[in-house]
């Protein structure tokens, strides 16, 4: 009955709505929840720094009854050199009920699931998967426009070393939106697969129900040759440019942001942003995520 | 309902002895405390190091049923360059009840208050403010002499750099507790406000209730000219000074001790301290906080 | 009615196969487990890295219903020179329950245990004792063969720096089993006390009913003017070397495993291991001590 969480790709249109509509199902929920992981354990795996995503698993975890407990790769015998198949095999035998993974190396949650029965939870590897993160931006996207089907999501930025935006161009589509990517073009995957489409920033803006920017890694900047400023002119929701977007249309940012590069500081919390809605979601989409890892599909 | 603590000047004298009285009503229910942050969830946010501060918030979050997420600094996304404002926001949205942030910057925690609805609980902040350690000392003086008006407290050492002191400046005559500071000369503030006044280290001994002395930055004293040996013997609280002081009176220090600094080793477990007493308050304390910030004033 | 659990010499025999039956209540109690520890708080302080033994604590803790507090050395005011003593000291004042404690130097979890009233737990100390991995042991063997009087369990490798195994060479003596070392002779005790045997490899594994490799410093490696490979040919348990040993015989790591070192990777997972039974009855034998350190022993 339980499951893992691996990439978009793994999980059919039906999964999809079914965990949507349990995050809601947690929200309404929120002041007294039921907590059917008592006696659970969750171990959080953190192989890349993250204050968000493990709190807001942390969080979704504890008000669900179960704990958490947090490995942080400093102070851990991974120093000690023991593989990762060895550590998760251990939290297996400890009794863990799922394990949490974030790590920079593509795949390797789909490779370690084949070798263990405990449930995984994929929370942002490499470049390709985020689907956590994905899953909670299609419920925002749910619960703001009443639905997935139809919609425009443009997603402008550093996409080709994005995981959330790899996960959602695989998850978009099967969910019927229409997808627009845009950003500087030796930012953007050689081939896009046919469905997707690519415009101009500007035209990208004013065409989408969804304008989600993306974080620049901006460690990365002097390989580039950007400068910030630059950027921010050219590809970032300012708020001149953000006057062209539909009346109807919002912005998300998986965050955390860089204020004044990607967009505008003064948009973060504007009317048009669903930012912090995203951040909220969060705990709530995780508590369907751990619920479903753990315990399988509820009726 | 809900209240931030941002520094003592921000506190009434009735909001002080509610405070008092509250940590008492929780010493009274230790073995099988309510619960009632049962479901409530604390960010504990150090940005510099501290095992007992953020330990006793723990503990007293944890026996009042409340979850504790624990951020440090090294291993969170703060390396990515998010504001604490960001921070902040999103453990706000996140749904997080409150908190509890220890940082180097003066007035950090008073400016964001204004910025953020979720309560903020001050856990020591710059060289101004350390409100829960005041708190507790306040208790502990309430508890051992019966009452705060009247008291004589010295409070000898580095005053300028110390939060712990800048609290009790501006507490101490609030309850009617009468102020003597005392050491190096270029460790005091260059005015003292009115009714604080300066003594020698032997006069103030003799002359105190209470005899707190204060950390000294063992890093600090290179800078100072200052040998360890010599600040002991001249602004210490040697065994032979602590015969100075009145029968009645009682050593407190807000901990870490360096033992034969400000303090002799002997002294720190004598019966004239009250520094495991201090420790012990700090979790009733900020039981009483912690309370105060989430639930507000209890009839 | 608390105790301490300072080595495996302290205890006897009767203590030790109390335990052992009390970590077997605990697996038959697994699903719904009693909470004898609720509103109790217990202090990890590891001063020294270890996923598993801290994980197994924390999880044996919270089955019980008891919260752990984590104290890791970087982060924490040991930097600012305070010493394990106090630290202690704080914990007992705060009303900690128990305090377990990793720490580098021999002795030093013994000689607090003078100075304090709070239950003292060593989680593996210096290179003489590590009395929680020692008993999960011994429940281990007991479990699988039956009873430990009579067997022959064979200890093999770098012995007179491995903690587990000195436990071992105290503890299974005194449970009637007879004990077996091999390995390189300058990684041996010089003086074996009489009822250790002393065995080459091959005679070692071919002689014995438990093969307990010990864990190899791959750090130590340079020093010891020894290649991997060489040890794994000369002291390792490779494939062939295991098909001497008994029918019955089984395998155990305390873990983690260098694969490829000490035991051949394929040989981790086989059906002679009990590596995997090891790490679960971990957890089980670890809620044993942690009751029987706050609570004594149950009738």
């Amino acid at each position: 009955m339980s499951n893992s969480l691996l990439g978009m790709p793994e999980l059919t249109r039906p999964q999809i709505n079914y965990l949507i509509q349990r995050a809601n199902y947690w929200r309404e929920n929120w002041a007294n929840p039921p907590q059917p992981l008592a006696y659970r354990t969750v171990a959080n795996l953190f192989f890349e720094p993250s204050t968000r995503t493990r709190f807001s698993f942390e969080m979704a975890a504890n008000r669900l009854g179960a704990q958490v407990l947090n490995f942080s790769e400093a102070a851990s015998s991974t120093t000690k050199g023991e593989s990762l198949y060895d550590t998760v095999k251990t939290l297996e035998a400890m009794g863990f009920d799922a394990v949490v993974i974030r790590h920079k190396e593509n795949g390797i949650v789909h490779n370690l699931s084949s070798l263990v029965e405990v449930p995984l939870i994929n929370a942002g590897t490499g470049t390709q998967e985020h689907p956590t993160q994905c899953l909670l931006d299609l419920y925002t996207m749910q619960q703001h426009f009443g639905g997935l089907n139809g919609l425009s999501v443009a997603i402008i930025g550093d996409i080709v070393h994005s995981r959330v935006a790899n996960s959602h161009l695989s998850a978009l589509p099967k969910m019927g939106a229409h997808v627009i990517v845009s950003g500087p073009r030796h930012l953007l995957p050689a081939d896009l697969p046919r469905p997707i489409e690519f415009m101009p920033v500007d035209a990208a803006v004013a065409a989408a129900d969804v304008v989600m920017l993306l974080r620049l890694q901006l460690e990365r900047f002097s390989d580039l040759a950007l400068s910030i400023d630059i950027y921010h002119r050219d590809y970032g929701l300012t708020e001149t440019r953000a006057q062209r977007m539909k009346p109807t249309a919002m912005i998300m940012h998986p965050g955390p942001v860089n204020r004044g590069v990607e967009i505008a500081g003064a948009l973060i919390e504007s009317e048009k942003s669903l930012i912090n809605t995203q951040v909220r979601n969060g705990v709530l989409m995780r508590m369907a995520i751990l619920e479903w890892a753990i315990l399988g599909e509820q009726e």
